[in-house]
């Protein structure tokens, strides 16, 4: 993580909206730490998905989560609608490491941001491999 | 429940559209039949909060759900957006009977449809009271 | 539904006890009316898969839910531990009704109860098809 | 983190059980990366809640998540039962960082650790505030 950190919508490239849900919010009415990463998954994915045409049904080389971190900046409630930040901080050979932010509607300053990695592993293996190159090449615009 | 199956766009009042998330598949590759649920309240408590008033935050008076029922008749997959249409089906002194249907995006044919039910609640009683004139006046646009 | 209520541990065959969870409460402090239906068929696939032999990850034939519904009579709380019961109501050619209530630890009275319907059906060409003879053996233990 | 991953049974002080779920399994047949996160906060609110003391519903001073991330090891699927394991990493004068593991059933080798830093504020005001003296307690058993 660089000495700046990574708050501004200006930091990221790619942008998702999603709809908060009423069991998002936890006893202390604000949104579940938990569900931060379930923001990120789903962004992540749709791009691998919409932008690399990975087939989440069929694919017989897809994406495992190794590690992930999210640092919580404001509270964010139920019925807010928010807004992802996606960019790529590092690709390797078979390893990419997202970056990632969870904007409230309206504003520029990131409630929270994080990382989650993805390993590329063949299915039927359960063994890391090489990132497939349509995957790799919308993954590089993310850079 | 009608003869008439409440499949249509047209047997709805309010739309609200909701992004599924990486999470909401199971196993089978299908959103978990437990989502709809979640759906559901999301919508409702939406139409409360905007449209009625309820402060979900400090209000002595909230709805608490007493009965709800789905019936799916096809599969959705995230990353679908969903689209739910919801109306008031029956409005008595304290409770009020939502009816509820999800609608894949670009699909006039629910994909699944149910009832949830809520009561009003006094918090700090934890009794039954009459809904709100504020909530009931919006929740009776919704006959 | 028989005229008696089937809220009494006895009205009940098979038993799992489930931990709640922190984000299982919602903003009013009580588990969220949602993930009933999540103790509902974690309990019923896990029969499925223990004492039907079900193989969630690479069977052909599996069990999609068609229906489902639940009665809330009184709230849990995380971080209760909770016990569900489940029998089953009607089995036909391929289709299994389950009845299924939440108790709170301690309590004979149910908090909740309700059906879960499942159809068997051959994935691969999403049709509805027999109950497997290993699984319709295990099922009717239940009835 | 220090050099040695504390990935063992002994390097944790606090163990509890909890039940994975059905709709825990994602797509590829494994354990959400969401879900781990979901464990973590409901064992370290459970010790909080048990051991300490913490009443969710009532109390002025709570800890809000500022900070967690996790690494994974190796899969888990529903239906394992797992195993989590807690200990206090650091304590300061306002805020608490909890390390965790999970450990899949018979096995001392955990399949995924991480941390979580929890602020105490004082609701009201939504600013931090010195742990209380009960919690503190409670929590330097866990160094």
């Amino acid at each position: 993580m660089s000495k700046k950190l990574p708050i501004k919508k200006s930091d990221y490239i790619y942008f998702q909206s999603i709809s908060t849900r009423w069991n998002d919010n936890d006893i202390y009415g604000h949104i579940n730490n938990v569900q931060y990463y379930s923001y990120f998954d789903t962004v992540v994915n749709f791009y691998l998905i919409e932008k690399a045409g990975l087939n989440i049904h069929s694919s017989s080389i897809v994406g495992y989560a190794v590690n992930s971190s999210c640092n919580y900046l404001s509270a964010i409630s139920y019925p807010n609608m928010i807004y992802v930040g996606l960019r790529v901080n590092k690709i390797g050979n078979s390893s990419v490491t997202y970056g990632l932010a969870i904007f409230k509607k309206g504003s520029n300053k990131a409630s929270a941001y994080g990382e989650l990695t993805h390993v590329f592993v063949e299915k039927s293996k359960n063994k890391p491999t090489q990132i497939p190159t349509k995957i790799q090449n919308a993954l590089k615009k993310l850079l």
